[in-house]
């Protein structure tokens, strides 16, 4: 079995490469191979940038998922934070550590997933760093634009506005708490762009640490509470009965699971509804809530409920 | 001794965003704090965007340097890349990774070095990430603008430019080999712009892998050879003695020390020589060879001198 160390550095700088392959030279006029890449903005437009880690035996482990479906998920994560921006994907650079004697096909697995995840979001690889360390990491960064001034934000939440949710929460936690992760959730780039072209958007976040926590980094953010309507969150269909079956609790995975990246926004009380905004961004839209004025706190949900935190 | 994981995670983001401080909101609209940051460049720039990773056991260690030199040396590590491209620093991100019993004033004081070459080269820290690890890692991401088309590059070399180099060599290299870090380099940001608003220049990157290992990338980049005057290459004063005490060999040091940070740059035959382009860059620049037609080789360093790769 090849190892990371038998191909070296610049080996696996090279694999890399060719697996990513060239950008568009007008978007991307410096890409992999200089001391950093150059992109192209569009005029009126400002730079959304993001970076996340993802840890081996933190946030993935190798026996419950594999080496592509870890890479995914990272680009996910991170893709799914420029899709709570509204922004346009422009590229993505990759900090890659790795142990020296970690087989070489796990890593180019890894990036494989990663690859195919900005493919979906039509960016490419243009740039990042390979490094020996003791565990696995990858350190993403993603790059993207908005229109001047018209970035969704955490802190544009008003009393009064309705909270809507994409798609369904908790599928997710439901596979992690299995163990085995297969599941790989989307990044929501065209359903945020289209909300930040909606003037009635206040504020948006990505549901990445678990409902009720990113709703309280929204609810923070814009200086507000907010009430949630539990029994209204969209599930998948069967999670009742697939919770039952594996002993867990379905209202913690909706409110706690996390990794759904699914865009949780408010909409003044004159915007559209959920019918309207299931048109507008393509996918189900569900209302679950509202702002209102008070300390950042979060009504409606259990008192003690797992996930629920003080803040 | 208060350790990170007395204050959490979002304890040790509010601490490092209360180090950091505000950005100006005209140039980074949205700052710490969102899923994203939001930037914003002059009319006529790119973005210039570079990735880098710094951990632990590899890139610096707990017991030769102080935390804010080994954060200080992160910084500068990450900011060359952007000088080397002769790009305007916009703005750093940080994805911070620390083992929870980390003692917080050791994570902090990295962070307040890290901001402390941050500050020097006029940009805030616009977000990032913490998490948990077995080991300390940071990965920086350095963004910055450039005048469309600008940006310096490796591969625009060509056979008859003469190679030039910022400063003095092998310092850096010294320090490590002493097992006692004190002196950061300096990331060349001002000689690095001054060098993109200059027609005759041609290739560009900094010495950080080391001066031969460098070149060999510019080489490589341009499709050409290089010829090194080993005997012209600018040192600190008393460097050899220096070395002679330490039993170091002074030449290996000058050739493949890294971390110096210096700029090696190439120059048309008819642009500027070394006194008009000290003059511009405002710092000392030292002629060190030409660029010749060639299959990428670095002549002129004696075969098989440590640093030196076939490549």
């Amino acid at each position: 079995m090849r190892r990371v160390s038998d191909v070296g550095e610049f080996g696996l700088i090279d694999r890399i490469a060719r697996l990513a392959g060239r950008g568009d030279g007008r978007e991307v006029p410096v890409g992999i191979g200089d001391d950093a890449a150059v992109l192209r903005l569009r005029r009126g437009e400002e730079v959304v940038v993001t970076t996340d880690a993802f840890v081996e035996g933190v946030h993935f482990r190798f026996d419950h998922e594999t080496p592509a479906t870890a890479g995914r998920r990272a680009g996910v994560g991170c893709l799914s934070d420029l899709a709570a921006m509204g922004s346009r994907p422009l590229g993505l650079l990759l900090a890659l550590a790795v142990p020296p004697r970690l087989p070489l096909a796990v890593a180019l697995g890894f990036v494989r997933g990663l690859l195919r995840e900005a493919r979906r979001a039509g960016i490419p690889l243009v740039g990042g760093n390979v490094t020996r360390a003791r565990e696995v990491s990858a350190s993403l960064t993603a790059l993207g634009a908005s229109a001047r001034g018209r970035a969704l934000r955490r802190d544009a939440g008003r009393a009064g506005d309705r909270l809507f949710v994409t798609g369904v929460l908790g599928r997710a936690g439901l596979e992690r708490a299995r163990g085995r992760v297969r599941h790989v959730g989307t990044a929501r780039i065209d359903a945020g762009r289209a909300l930040a072209r909606l003037r009635s958007v206040g504020a948006c976040i990505d549901v990445s640490d678990g409902l009720v926590a990113d709703l309280g980094h929204l609810c923070r953010a814009s200086g507000l509470a907010a009430r949630l309507d539990v029994e209204r969150l969209p599930r998948p269909r069967g999670f009742e009965a697939a919770c039952r079956r594996e002993g867990l609790g379905a209202e913690r995975l909706l409110l706690a699971g996390g990794e759904d990246y699914e865009l949780l926004f408010s909409v003044r009380p004159r915007g559209p509804g959920a019918r309207e905004l299931t048109r507008r961004l393509g996918l189900p839209v569900r209302e679950i809530g509202a702002l209102q004025a008070g300390p950042p706190r979060v009504w409606g949900v259990p008192a003690g409920a797992p996930g629920w935190r003080h803040f």
